[in-house]
């Protein structure tokens, strides 16, 4: 491991205004990007390293003043390609170091982790101040009892669909898929002061399109809202409900496969020579088919189709263009296992759809939000020519899970989970962290779908086995992470995971059964999101990484807010936490937002009381206030 | 910097076939791959984490036997697309670590630095037991002397070319590019017996196609061999005295730009509307048009022109083709400026550019050697869809020379270059080395372009200032470091640069001006290097890294070599070699290659000997010999 001098905590960028002066900017502007290092740092000179269409080039930045404890350094970045690289060499008195945005080093990095910026990007910045809330439709409320699926209208794997009392729990011999509660978009719509009161302003609702399953992710009509869900008249009727209120939706899809009873599949089935017998992958007609992990429900679609890429996203009138028009006007689409998406052994041409997706989607509307469903390292799909974020499981959710429960990894087979003994390192959490931050534009970055949990996983009040300061810890660090944060429904009033259920389990609306404090946590948490710039698109930086706590500061003009997580059963101490590397000068005053204790910066550090496990949230206050 | 347990130095896996049981597999093959650890490491369990379509399969690997000082354990990999990506997990008492090909660490990495395997790859596999030599044309030797360049055939930026005679130096305010030394490729067959008698067997010639300057990257004609160098004839004749050898040779072509003197280039400007006017770009015809860093003799080739492409590689007779075919028959493609190819501002066409070429050629020669010129970060070209290979001065030769010489970096439009007032640390060498092995697949790793200086570059004895223990120190590394080793023509006799010519001086056919004892070192080792399957294809591993020395292990089947590489002015010290985390039993017999002098493992460790500044190579001896 690299020697590296404790002065190198002070050198700073990110991509946020304080560093680069246009983040959007067009093909043939400059950009002038600046770097923070501290005062006293031993620097003789530092350079930009770019590489203009595959060329390096290195250009000396010029000092730009210093206000203590910070000194900057400037330099004008030609946007001439459509994603402009670069990181840092400096030239101290204690050797040559290379800085890229997963950190400080001694050898020329590759470009991977290079600082990124988009030239002509249609970036929907309206997620900057959107706070997202997650419903699974069929457990959030009942608006209309009368659509709710009768064991009469259709069979699937031998048995009918149920409609259970919300609230219950279904025989344990039910099938799944066929279990379902009643809800509807009418319940969404007849719930939006709750949703409203609750602070958040955009709704992902999982998939809506006619379909047997609970989760209709087997759809067989991409052109239709299930009528069990209220129709298509529902969703124009949510709109404009939505509207009013100055609300957005995503919509859910799944370009990946579709379900066995599809026509597409059904067609193809009956008629090898027929166009839709080349949308799917037979090894023998038409028993043998590719499907999805291998879900004989689920016929994975084969994307070597032209008619089917029209159809999907190529036509005027394709799939993903339809739904981003009037009258449904969705804000975008969150693209089901878009990992998978047209990849096939030989033919891996999920580069090709992803890029054709978001032509499609960019034409209909140029702030459309494109996120895609990734698991793993999504970074290649994050390059600005695929998808405008993912759900960061990978890049947040996970680092931070393991860091609050320990490491745990199931695995398809296995019966054992894999786990270790020891507690998670800290240091692992901040270098999960940085190394996918450090892998994409900082336009992106700050595009990523960041969650506690989802219908695909435990939720957050499972996965802290009830520990209610953890969950705290873990909301607040949701709320104030680089990105756009997600609430899944029910996690606000502290809704565990429901036997066989899961985490699907109905919404509750007896406000008895509501945790009334968290829920205020929550609200508190929200509203300070939805109003500090700081939070919604100021830089990032870790401050410390201690053993059980770390602190990370977000940054934006004259706004700073310190988040200090604290995972340790004993307090931590009270004492002074160095700043000055964060650029942040005496005399700056912070007050915690529940607490409403105050700390004032004072030689370079701030002095902070003991703290239980759990979180504070440190916001500075200017002067006049 | 997370903590990394001791143990976990024995944990090792590459590419070479102790770790793989096929480098080369097709699609739907089943490969075995194996793990090394220390007979004592705490480990649980480990597991292989692959990819399939972009969807995470965890695998539990088994144990596969024990010969101390090693343990192993294998898996069987599914062969399921075109490269496919893996990376380890291990279940230890001490926590859990997570091994890629970039080394271990405590938190999921992303995919870049997975093992990397590609599925029915066309392998140029004859380059493992290939040593290349290049030639700068004009300066090797003069074959034919009624062929030099005459002043009144032609007129260049307002000169003609001269010939001067051979080794003398021309003056100063002759333009450099019409500085002719009369060299050809009747004297390169000439001198085949000195080639041969070196030990190398390929030939790397720089360009040999028609252009009016001595380097003849400024091509005016992609269809013949330049009259000066004896014309397609000579070229044919070469071929044919390097058949009867058992010799190869690669060619160098620019389609990054063309000669301005180029017919394409004349009639695009001579008629905005001819099909030829479509291969550059013109900001204002003629006169003003995107050139190779802004050289206006040589015009960017733009490759939005079908025609261009067709011309260039896509026909049946097209430029990357024929000359592969016979009589010429060259055994691969030099590829200039890969790293700009194709690529415009807004239209960044590289990838379709190399891929186009990469179909052309291997469709002409399915063992050609597609090489790329990319002295930066070239992974991305080279995940087996692109290059074979490229001149790997990022890879290999710069972090070498800033570990020989100290940090030095000039730039363009700086008088002072960049440099370090400290040692580059031996780390920093390391993982600058480690990091790009890691990027790119071991089949591909094993084909990287190797060297030590070039036509681009300061002569070897030049960087090391005439320091000849360093020079064989860096001599060593080549031929002994993963990847296909290429000498720089007169290196071996110890050739400096020379005032303007800087490296491109004429090579010296007078024998008592050679260095005869470095030529001697040089042949020792080209010999070892081409009957060592350990140094051809054997796997690779850092066993030491001191502050002034590095320690690395090539090793295949039952043979093993070490090299001890020490920079320091005073000599390491004598003193056991800790070897068992390389595998390597007790009772392992080393001798040296040149000192003939032996030592034998015991307790782990090689007992070594004093070393003085400069290089060893241990090579093992089984217990037969």
């Amino acid at each position: 491991m690299p020697y590296l001098p404790a002065w190198f905590q002070s050198v700073h960028h990110d991509g946020s205004d304080a560093f680069v002066s246009n983040p959007y900017p067009r093909l043939g502007d400059t950009v002038q990007i600046r770097l923070r290092t501290g005062l006293d740092a031993p620097i003789r000179r530092i350079f930009v390293r770019t590489e203009p269409d595959g060329e390096q080039a290195i250009t000396p930045m010029t000092p730009d003043g210093a206000a203590p404890p910070a000194r900057w350094w400037q330099a004008e970045l030609p946007i001439d390609q459509p994603l402009v690289h670069y990181r840092f060499l400096l030239e101290a008195d204690d050797g040559l170091w290379w800085l890229n945005a997963a950190g400080p080093g001694d050898f020329d990095p590759l470009d991977g982790a290079d600082f990124k910026l988009l030239a002509d990007y249609d970036a929907p910045t309206w997620l900057h101040s959107s706070v997202f809330y997650q419903i699974f439709p069929d457990r959030f409320a009942n608006g209309d009892p009368s659509n709710d699926p009768q064991p009469h209208e259709y069979e699937y794997r031998g048995y009918g669909p149920q409609t259970f009392p919300w609230g219950t729990l279904p025989p344990d011999d039910y099938p799944f898929p066929l279990v379902f509660f009643g809800g509807d978009l009418q319940g969404i719509a007849q719930h939006l002061d709750y949703v409203e009161q609750l602070g958040v302003n955009a709704l992902y609702l999982n998939p809506v399109f006619t379909a047997p399953s609970n989760h209709k992710y087997d759809v067989i009509d991409y052109q239709h809202v299930d009528p069990h869900f209220g129709g298509d008249e529902a969703l124009v009727a949510l709109r404009q409900a939505l509207d009013g209120r100055g609300m957005r939706y995503l919509l859910d899809i799944v370009p990946n496969h579709c379900g066995y009873w599809h026509p597409w599949f059904q067609t193809a089935r009956a008629d090898a020579a027929a166009p839709e017998a080349a949308f799917f992958t037979f090894s023998e007609h038409p028993e043998k088919y590719a499907a999805w992990l291998g879900v004989w429900t689920l016929p994975k679609l084969n994307y070597t189709s032209a008619e089917l890429r029209r159809r999907v996203y190529g036509a005027d009138d394709a799939v993903f263009r339809r739904w981003l028009q009037a009258p449904f006007a969705a804000d975008g689409w969150r693209v089901d296992v878009a990992n998978m998406l047209g990849r096939q052994g030989a033919n891996q041409l999920g580069v090709e759809v992803a890029r054709g997706i978001r032509q499609a989607v960019k034409q209909a509307r140029a702030d459309a939000y494109l996120l895609g469903e990734n698991f793993f390292d999504a970074s290649a799909q994050l390059q600005g020519d695929q998808f405008d974020g993912v759900m960061n499981y990978g890049g947040f959710t996970r680092p931070l899970r393991h860091w609050l429960q320990g490491f745990s990894q199931g695995a398809w087979g296995m019966s054992e989970r894999i786990t270790s003994a020891h507690p998670y390192p800290t240091e692992a959490l901040v270098a999960g962290w940085q190394s996918r931050l450090a892998a994409i534009p900082w336009a992106v970055a700050l595009q990523q779908f960041n969650l506690l949990a989802s219908h695909d996983t435990e939720r957050i009040q499972t996965q802290v086995k009830g520990n209610e300061a953890l969950h705290r810890l873990a909301a607040a660090v949701l709320l104030t992470f680089p990105g756009v944060p997600s609430l899944y429904y029910g996690d606000e009033i502290g809704l565990s995971d429901r036997a066989e259920l899961g985490s699907r389990g109905c919404m509750v609306w007896d406000e008895r059964r509501w945790n009334r404090e968290l829920l205020d946590f929550y609200r508190t948490l929200i509203s300070l999101r939805r109003r500090s710039a700081a939070l919604q698109r100021g830089g990032f930086q870790i401050l410390a990484a201690e053993p059980d706590s770390f602190v990370f500061q977000r940054a934006a003009e004259a706004e700073r807010v310190l988040v200090l997580a604290h995972r340790g059963q004993q307090p931590r101490p009270a004492g002074p936490l160095p700043v000055a590397h964060g650029g942040i000068p005496d005399g700056t005053r912070f007050v915690e937002l529940w607490s409403g204790a105050e700390a004032t910066v004072a030689h370079g550090a701030l002095p902070l009381p003991e703290q239980p496990q759990g979180v504070t949230v440190w916001m500075s206050v200017t002067s006049n206030e």
